[in-house]
């Protein structure tokens, strides 16, 4: 867990330089492990960067699918930087003792830093709305977090090494909050697919 | 190297389950090493999933600024599909004795293949967009591209097991290859940042 205040706080030279600050914090995201696989004894887990790479991949193939039609290009944008906080904050879970105003509280401080750095009030603002989930398009994208998440525990529980016994809780969590028809037929697929009924 | 047919060929058993396979496929990017770093002995080097990400965050940023404007989806969305036909095919470089025409053609051959999957014509039209570059957006995000691995360069040349000398050629292709102001801004400030005047 990092301070804010250490990284992005004293003022760079220029907008520029600002910027530049931005890209490399954002890079970050590529070596922040998703803490929820580490939490389970899973070695080398992927990135919050290659997560967020394809909850943006589906957002684009799945958003101009769904019933009533949503905005793809606010989708994908969101689901680029719905982890982005993280950068500053790091992958806070349930098990960090920290609660989840506080969680919530951080990464908004985060992304205004972030934001800041940037000179982009938009990538504040889509931040916020993916946050307050009041919208179709944010609601949609939390759904594809989810569903990006029970497709990793399928392919790490395929791992001989792991199991899918191991990850019921994502199945459970993917269950509970997957509700569009969209999302619903890929998670039917992926139980077909572990029960080998695919 | 895979061969496409292996993996993407035999027909799943419904539209669901051919997207699902699609998504399988795409989640292998986060496992997919740029090759350019291993080849140059940086050990655990990113994803091409977290390459991919940061382009198309960078395209969010920075399309939007561009003169004269550019189309910010569409650049973001062919930022996130530009290095997908490596999911079957792997990061082809100039070291592995193919020719570029034989590159081109394993990964359009792979596109045609993943976007037939996923039922998306739009997804093959994007990455056409990119690979033709004909287009200002998909011009922009070839920048984007060799912007984002000169960033990586920076950071792992800024590491004391590696050093900028040993990432030369990635300043020299991004000199050449940054055009536009928005990209050469940000290159000059990494160049002196680099050089201690930042």
């Amino acid at each position: 867990m990092t301070d804010p205040s250490d990284e992005a706080g004293d003022a760079p030279a220029s907008a520029d330089d600002a910027l530049l600050r931005f890209v490399h914090l954002a890079g970050r995201l590529k070596e922040t492990p998703r803490a929820g696989w580490a939490l389970r004894g899973i070695a080398h887990p992927e990135s919050v960067a290659g997560h967020s790479h394809r909850v943006a991949l589906l957002a684009l193939v799945l958003a101009p699918r769904a019933d009533p039609p949503l905005d793809p290009a606010r989708c994908v944008a969101m689901a680029l930087v719905h982890d982005l906080a993280e950068a500053l904050v790091g992958d806070i879970t349930p098990f960090d003792g920290i609660s989840a105003d506080e969680k919530r509280r951080r990464e908004s401080d985060a992304m205004r830093r972030l934001a800041a750095l940037a000179d982009d009030g938009a990538l504040l603002g889509l931040w916020r709305e993916y946050d307050a989930a009041e919208t179709a398009e944010a609601r949609f994208v939390k759904e594809l977090d989810k569903l990006e998440t029970v497709l990793q525990a399928s392919e790490y529980g395929a791992r001989d090494d792991v199991g899918h016994a191991a990850l019921g809780e994502f199945w459970d969590a993917a269950e509970a909050r997957l509700t569009s028809a969209g999302t619903r037929a890929l998670l039917d697929a992926l139980r077909r697919e572990r029960d080998g009924d695919g």
